[in-house]
């Protein structure tokens, strides 16, 4: 059970979005054979509200999603490590994290048609090489033909997704007026954005100067 | 089955060791109660050959744990992206990423031994929070004894730890030598270091101007 100040809601569907194209990579988490869990970072892309990967057609990876179709992928980035001392000057027990984590739990397809193919390789290529340099991913172009005959493009059908931001939601005063007073005055590189990710996930967080 | 040239073995111990004080977080992967793979992310450190991490003792995932112990834990940093025309004019194929992942595979064991835990989560605030600020965890300290009691530990014992470092080593000449070439020319922040590891792991990389 998550807890529901953590989560976000349909609502920020965009912002979400927005995180899942400036993550490159996630966690691919499936059973294996033996049934043991097995976890594979992978470059992705969400096209049409799904998470698509790629890869080889005979590697473990696929041998796995055919015998077992179930799948969960993770995504998550960390923001600010916070140090004890934010918030007690003695005991280490509230030294914490903050970060954007989202998960997708289903069963993973693989897809055959080479027009999805092309769409997904084409998103993922817009992605991760926005600055082009490559001719136009097309399923009709002779010479993607036979490649995208040859890799694997993996759809996931999610059942659920679950998104987890916690920039110290479940702080009550003066513990967040110590946090964002600590991070204002670390201004580690991050700690800018994570003071703005504090501000609207738990509006009642103080501008420093209130 | 990992490809040959890409793993890194025993001999490389203390390049693994130094990547897992460098990562602040890693992937869990466990089985539910349904069936299901579970990922999460999740701060951890590497104690005495050992993956650690802790959470709540009532959470979802200490009730997975239990449950099924068998788990994964994979960590993973990219390094660098690699466009497809650092090695092709016209297609998209060849773009690929460069990265360090290492998984363990084995089973938790929760720690009760509250000396155990104290040495883990005092290893972990050295490793997080660097620059000190609180009292050392110690097991005889009555703030942290009924602390420790509060919160579970939990450690994995790996029956299996693999290591994939890709930076390029099943390249040929000229493909080699276009993306080393391609990367000193990009210089993005991460850039150098991607040269130095390509260096590394493939020695016959040739520097640039030789």
């Amino acid at each position: 059970m998550r807890r529901k100040e953590f989560a976000i809601d349909e609502e920020n569907k965009e912002e979400l979005e927005a995180f899942l194209s400036e993550m490159s990579f996630g966690f691919l988490g499936t059973i294996s054979e033996d049934g043991m869990p097995s976890v594979t970072p992978l470059n992705f892309v969400y096209v049409n509200g799904a998470i698509y990967f790629h890869g080889s057609r005979i590697g473990e990876k696929m041998k796995q999603l055919t015998t077992n179709e179930a799948v969960t992928f993770a995504i998550a980035k960390e923001y600010a490590v916070i140090p004890s001392y934010f918030s007690d000057p003695l005991l280490a027990c509230p030294a914490t994290a903050y970060f954007k984590s989202v998960r997708f739990d289903g069963h993973a397809v693989i897809v055959d048609d080479p027009h999805e193919k092309a769409t997904v390789l084409e998103a993922l290529m817009r992605k991760l090489q926005p600055e082009g340099g490559y001719k136009t991913i097309d399923a009709e172009d002779s010479d993607y033909i036979p490649r995208l005959k040859g890799v694997a493009v993996v759809r996931i059908d999610a059942t659920q997704t679950s998104c987890k931001f916690k920039f110290g939601q479940n702080l009550k005063e003066p513990g967040r007026q110590s946090v964002t007073q600590g991070l204002a005055e670390r201004n580690l590189p991050m700690d800018a954005e994570t003071l703005e990710l504090m501000r609207r996930y738990c509006p009642h967080t103080p501008t420093i100067g209130d």
